[in-house]
């Protein structure tokens, strides 16, 4: 009787004591899974969320595999100010590129870019912009681009931080992604930028791997040279991922419809629209840029990131709305 | 003393009865973890392979991350004889169809699919197949068609076996996915079929997710009705994924490259050519068909699945060519 009271303490004492194959009680079970979010409204309506669906005896359970969330990056889980940071690379790649390319003198559109004068980029309007990025993205092969937004990355500081762009990350999102992981999500990058240009660090930055990235893309193809097969990157558009085509490129890429959007514009409405319209419990939020001194404050009146008919949406339909200023402790890790 | 002699073993005992974390271990130590294979050349390719890129000590190891793995669907993870179970179901479809369609009958395509004469069908070539799958795969919402595929799978047979299409799959490709998986490889379907065909039955069938099917597919568009959100198939052609395509759908759809691809057939040719031109250890294999009894044999003179240039490529550049007659024991789970 002794010897079976020792032998089931002890078996309680290493069953606890295990590290857990079940990372959800690691991660959310004691201290505070969110520390850089103030307590509040946005921080209450997440962490409900994710117990509700994550409670067997819950009638809103989803089964993990079914447990997809979907996050825009652009003023969702990075910075997009003064501009996005993709158009900044285009704009850096010109300068490295303008060497090779004398006839750029005489062009009026590269010669603003090289003057650093952006108002009169914009000027040239969504055509000009294409240009600028068919010339920087296209050309080479998948590799060699790869390799071009790695070093970009790796030294590009921003103009206002002193900061790389990938260190402008939203600190309350990196936690919340490792919180939605933790509760066996499978979190997923559905923006508008670059699919390309995202996926050489999202691993890195997000923990969110290249297979679980969605974005705009230009069109690659198969080329068998004398070293091997290579892909090439066409000058040509394949697929812009906004607006209407987000839940589109959700259908293409992931096949199931998530249960939690993020987003930070009405780029992103249709894609917490047609998350909302699923069965069950569903999370849908919007980040609203309040915060002139630590990140930027915009929303209805922005040349990026327009938030005009999603912030009415969400008020209406009692969506979660992050007001940085007041939600949020920390905006970026180095803060 | 005594005490702690009983709570070492009750440890021991217990530390080792315990489910494990790590799937590795219990899924290739001990016990064979490709039963279905025979011993041979194949077999122990392949698990030579796995061993070599998942040991840490070996100069050929890869990191979890970058273990990935695709395979192509018809003919490889199961069969597509006497022709693409996909164009069954099309055929079926037009049959289901065809009481609200009374101008078929004057359609000679339409009517040879309803009079079942399957080489009246094909000569109409390429267009006549185009034709049946935009009638049948287009026109109604992804909900919707999720829902027929799930009901034609559920119940339409294979002439031959009289079992369910989704039974005829290969065991010993079963096994091996398993097998990669437990090895923390990430498994992927890259297959001219379907992507909305697939998805619907490929977790239930294969363990892989939708989110881990790539395709052909055709075009969507997001449409807001009174009742809410829905996605609506278009009669267009979104992407084919065949050969020179298939390169280019797993750069678009998984980003990085493969260490290890599955094929049977020319149309995974440029897959497995692109695979092989990475760095470090790659798995190049083609299953040939070549049971005449058990399944079918053909491979240079077929309507289908032709291996033509791969099959002399694997032999020229040493990939693993699978004699299905000799290297499985067992085709189908049922047999």
């Amino acid at each position: 009787m002794k010897l079976n009271t020792i032998y089931m303490l002890s078996l309680f004492t290493i069953l606890f004591a295990l590290p857990g194959c079940d990372q959800q009680s690691d991660k959310t079970e004691g201290g505070d899974p969110l520390p850089s979010w103030n307590e509040g409204d946005a921080k209450t309506s997440i962490i409900n969320f994710v117990k509700d669906v994550t409670n067997e005896s819950s009638h809103n359970f989803v089964p993990a595999d079914d447990r997809i969330a979907t996050f825009d990056n652009d003023g969702t889980l990075w910075s997009e100010r003064p501009f996005y940071f993709q158009l900044k690379f285009a704009l850096d790649r010109v300068k490295e590129m303008s060497a090779d390319h004398p006839e750029w003198k005489n062009n009026p559109l590269f010669q603003a870019v090289l003057d650093d004068d952006i108002k009169k980029v914009l000027s040239f309007g969504e055509h000009g912009l294409l240009e600028l990025i068919m010339v920087t993205h296209a050309g080479m092969t998948t590799t060699e681009f790869e390799q071009i937004v790695k070093d970009w990355t790796s030294t590009a500081k921003h103009p206002r931080t002193n900061k790389l762009y990938k260190e402008m990350v939203f600190q309350p999102m990196l936690e919340l992604l490792e919180y939605l992981r933790a509760n066996e999500f499978k979190t997923f990058i559905v923006s508008g930028g670059g699919i390309e240009f995202m996926r050489p660090w999202t691993e890195e930055v997000y923990g969110i791997p290249p297979e679980q990235v969605v974005g705009s893309s230009i069109k690659v193809k198969f080329e068998m040279t004398d070293t091997g097969p290579v892909l090439r990157r066409l000058p040509e558009i394949d697929f812009i991922d906004d607006k209407e085509d987000k839940p589109v490129a959700i259908n293409k890429y992931i096949g199931r419809r998530p249960i939690a959007a993020f987003g930070n514009s009405d780029g992103d409405l249709q894609m917490l629209q047609w998350t909302a319209a699923g069965d069950g419990a569903r999370f849908m939020m919007y980040v609203h840029h309040t915060d002139a001194e630590r990140e930027w404050a915009y929303d209805r009146d922005s040349h990026v990131g327009r938030l005009d008919k999603g912030l009415d949406e969400a008020n209406e339909k009692g969506w979660t709305v992050v007001n940085m200023k007041n939600d949020w402790k920390k905006i970026y890790p180095f803060d």
